[in-house]
C-alpha cells in the first residue's frame, strides 16, 4: 500500500546522514487487553473491532497477534 | 503515557457491543529495512532515527526490535 509518510521520513532518514535505510513504512499498533471467557471469544472480538473500529479496510491492512495471559483473574 | 485516543477508542468499543476491553492504547508501528555492515551499526543508526526523527522523546516512548536478514547481499 503506498505510504507517503514512510517515504517522506525515509528521505529525512538520508538528510540526517543514514542512508542505509532500503525500506521504511509507519503504520498503527493497537494494544489491547481483553477480558473473555476463552480464547476463541477474545479473538472474534478483537476481528470485529478491528473490522469496524480500529482499522479502515478500504486503505489498511491489519494482523493480530494474541498474547494469552494465564489463569482467570487469579490474584 | 496519556492516550486520549485510545480512551475514545475503548469508549467506542463498549457501544459496539464489545465491553470485554480493559486496556487499549494506540500507538505507531515503524518497520525499516536497513543495510549496514553489521548488526551493531544498523542499531546504532535506527536509535539515531528514532530519538531524532522517529519519535518524539517528549511525549513518545519507543522500543526496538531487531531482525536480522541472513547473508550479505547474497542473491
Amino acid at each position: 500500500m503506498l505510504d507517503p509518510a514512510g517515504e517522506a521520513t525515509r528521505a529525512a532518514a538520508a538528510r540526517l546522514g543514514v542512508d542505509g535505510v532500503r525500506r521504511l513504512r509507519i503504520g498503527k499498533a493497537i494494544e489491547l487487553e481483553v477480558e473473555a471467557a476463552d480464547a476463541a471469544t477474545a479473538r472474534s472480538q478483537i476481528e470485529l473491532l478491528s473490522d469496524r473500529l480500529l482499522a479502515n479496510p478500504v486503505i489498511e491492512d491489519w494482523t493480530l497477534e494474541m498474547i494469552e495471559a494465564s489463569g482467570e483473574q487469579s490474584a
